[in-house]
């Protein structure tokens, strides 16, 4: 499709009131986004702070649909039907700021400002507080799925109003991927809650991928296994419990060749992972909220420590000792059947560790819902999760059944199909961290995740010897496990026990 | 001592400028703290909202030095000589600022106000330079050692600027600890520095709190032993590479027996620890500092785990299932040599766990100390840590060597000792780790610092699978080892490389 050189002057007039939804910011995301809405028979108002995003948007995809593209804000503005809804889909922090202000400055009550980024929830809480005063809605929407999800069906979780849901949700429900006939978009709660939620997603993402990285670690140094037999195995892995867009995807990843060196592109990757903050938030969060996500934190220390090079070659000059039974798996590689059940095993503790993660995540929002005043439906958000986004599996059916029945209580550990398929796995998954453990390959999630398991389980923890400790050098003060009230031991005076009022 | 029923007409000709400190604030360690400066010689102005807890420390202590006490601020100040010196010893948060600002009120340039409560870092900057804009010095003041330790002699790890260190210090070196005939306190540096390293250092205490609480669990559920017999087990460890305060008072509460039931104490006492949140915000920090600090993490999520009772109860109600082999100490239990092998192999994966969680912290302060511009002596932190401070211990001595010897770099792992002391301990780390997985007891500090240790020392991680991931899904882009750059396959394309700019 052709456009003119100064299209304003062509556009202008077309420009009054026929947009049913607006993009700002035509990056790869925003750019996905538009051309997904014009696809699905929207107009769609399109802006960008350099003109030539715009025209190249109109230039290369303009015939994929309706699209209205503004050279200012203030024909941007001038384009959207009321309610006017606008989409920003800029840089996170001070040129999000930037853009609220300014629309907000040119809107009326009842217009709808969505930030689709990747804001941390309680910048969404004050923000949407800032925009409801000025009589506007401010919806806060996790978008998850990348560039290919955002053009072809992204996973959404948008906050704010009951209203704006009203005009969002419809057009919102157009673009989204479907997941058996479902769209995966739903109204997460008020202020923050959208993005609270895409925030646990990535907390969740980031122990699932370490989860699947720590298997691979196991078959590649544990069992000597070469990259392609190992996609072999995640390829058999996606047939079963497992099957997830994680797993597909690693496949893809170790069967790559690289195609200057002809080796395994896993082998030509520097092994230090990036992160981007949402991890890192999910994890202080749940430490604020008093929620234990060890797999998560675990996930996030293990990016961490790969991503300090000089420590880990300063490791290696130092030449720190391993085990002396490294390569106990020697034994294993040679009875191949000993190595298909050992294979089994890590499947199983995969499985188990995973289950872990999502109960802890799933804890989180539970304790997110009541501490910021949010109503959230568990079993929605799971099936709003088996489509478009990162960590869609089949598996989220299972997480929905669970909230959907009611039948689990506190945990998802609880929950009958989880807790028999962890009982299960369980003989595997220790075998696994014992073996791991010995042999000298780290294994954080699985064996944090472990450990969380049994500690759940456990009828009595060793936090009773805490609780003296702190009596003793604090006086903390401690409960009885046969009166309530809190105690004191007189530790330097006759030990006897004084009731604190 | 006797006093009037209205001091102040007695006391008020004295408070013309007499004393060289001040304390504010005089509940149980306000009151300790000045107690102690008074019996080494200084002239103590004591202030407190309520008069009547001034003249109980009066009346009871009034005659183990000299006290200045005052019924008002502006008297209590009045009597301070130049540049007054005034440690504020009030509640944390909002009661901590007010009082700032009234001093700040009534003083002079020159004058030095010192919080000596557990501030969060990032209030104490905020402050200091609020307090040195109005020409004042503000000294943020790490206490460690509870009420004992401010009355008999504390850890002190005062922040602030080199001029309120030469007033402060000599008063703080009068009553701190000594180790080694050495006081227990340096200036840590500007600012926020001192409460961030007092903030590691409860850090730190969490983690070698819980590894004391994993090994007298696997005694205890492990092993079969009762607490009397463990603590001849603390006890025997206090007389080697353990020999610490934490050690020395588990053996004490272990041998604690309740008196209303005539069963041990620590058959009594509640098995939820409680917290304050030091080592909460240890952990989001380092979070935010990108430093992994696992050991510290899982003990903070172990302690949050202990506090859910409810969720505890329920996992009792479900039956959540334990592995086949639990109870699988019972062959060392009928064996006493296997079992005293066993106790030293606990005692081995302490220490080496120990190690662990010091090199975290120690890495912490590190990083913390570039972030925010400090020049931390960590060689002369380790050595005021030696006495006082909860977690005092020989061991400290061995770490302030490490740092003054400049071998280490990067990691306490790397220092000749303690490399060796963890190489040797291994064998027994990984059989003790193996072993409690198998049989159900969970050991999440000693586990997650040992995939700590294996993980710095691989020199591949699996980490290269999650940067080949994190380009599929999200373009995030990835390092090859044998060019510099960034560089993006087109997975969904050709699957050839593109270099990015």
């Amino acid at each position: 499709m052709d456009i003119p050189a100064q299209p304003s002057e062509r556009w202008s007039d077309m420009t009054q009131a026929v947009a049913n939804i607006g993009v700002v910011g035509l990056a790869a995301m925003g750019a996905s986004l538009s051309r997904n809405l014009a696809r699905h028979g929207n107009t769609v108002a399109v802006f960008n702070r350099h003109y030539s995003r715009t025209q190249t948007l109109i230039s290369k995809h303009g015939d994929e649909g309706t699209f209205v593209p503004a050279q200012s804000l203030e024909e941007f503005v001038g384009s959207l039907v009321k309610p006017r809804t606008a989409i920003i889909m800029v840089k996170a922090g001070g040129p999000t700021d930037d853009m609220i202000d300014a629309l907000a400055d040119l809107m009326e009550p009842g217009d709808i400002i969505v930030d689709a980024g990747n804001a941390y929830f309680k910048d969404t809480i004050r923000r949407e507080k800032a925009i409801r005063a000025r009589g506007l809605h401010f919806v806060g929407c996790g978008v998850s799925g990348g560039e290919e999800g955002a053009l072809l069906g992204p996973s959404m979780m948008p906050g704010g109003t009951d209203e704006s849901w009203n005009t969002l949700g419809p057009i919102l429900k157009s673009i989204a991927a479907q997941a058996e006939g479902e769209p995966c978009v739903t109204h997460i709660g008020t202020d923050g809650a959208g993005h609270f939620v895409k925030m646990v997603h990535n907390g969740i993402e980031y122990a699932d991928m370490q989860l699947i990285a720590e298997s691979y670690d196991l078959m590649r140094r544990g069992l000597g296994m070469d990259p392609e037999s190992i996609a072999e195995v995640f390829e058999e892995w996606d047939k079963g419990d497992l099957n997830s867009y994680l797993v597909q995807i690693t496949a893809q990843v170790l069967r790559h060749m690289d195609a200057k060196t002809s080796k395994p592109f896993i082998d030509i990757v520097t092994d230090q992972a990036g992160m981007k903050g949402t991890g890192t938030w999910t994890v202080q969060t749940a430490l604020e909220l008093g929620v234990p996500v060890t797999g998560i934190g675990e996930a996030v220390f293990s990016r961490g420590l790969s991503s300090t090079p000089q420590l880990r070659q300063e490791a290696q000059n130092k030449g720190l000792g391993g085990p002396k039974t490294e390569g106990a798996y020697s034994a294993l590689i040679a009875d191949p059947k000993e190595k298909e059940a050992f294979i089994e095993d890590i499947r199983q503790a995969l499985y188990a560790s995973k289950i872990v993660a999502y109960a802890q995540g799933f804890n989180e929002m539970e304790e997110g819902a009541k501490v910021y005043g949010w109503k959230l439906d568990l079993g929605a958000i799971a099936r709003i999760w088996r489509g478009g986004c990162i960590i869609r599996a089949k598996f989220l059916n299972r997480i929905s059944d669970a909230y959907d029945s009611g039948e689990q209580f506190g945990s998802l550990l609880f929950d009958p199909f989880f807790k028999k398929a962890v009982e299960e796995a369980q003989d595997s998954w220790r075998r696994v961290v014992a073996r791991s453990v010995e042999a000298g390959v780290p294994v954080p999630v699985f064996s944090s995740s472990l450990a969380y398991y049994d500690a759940l389980r456990s009828q009595r923890l060793p936090a009773a010897l805490i609780q003296g400790q702190r009596d003793l050098f604090g006086a903390h003060t401690y409960g009885r496990i046969d009166e309530p009230g809190a105690f004191h031991t007189l530790w330097a005076g006759d030990g006897s026990e004084v009731k604190q009022d």
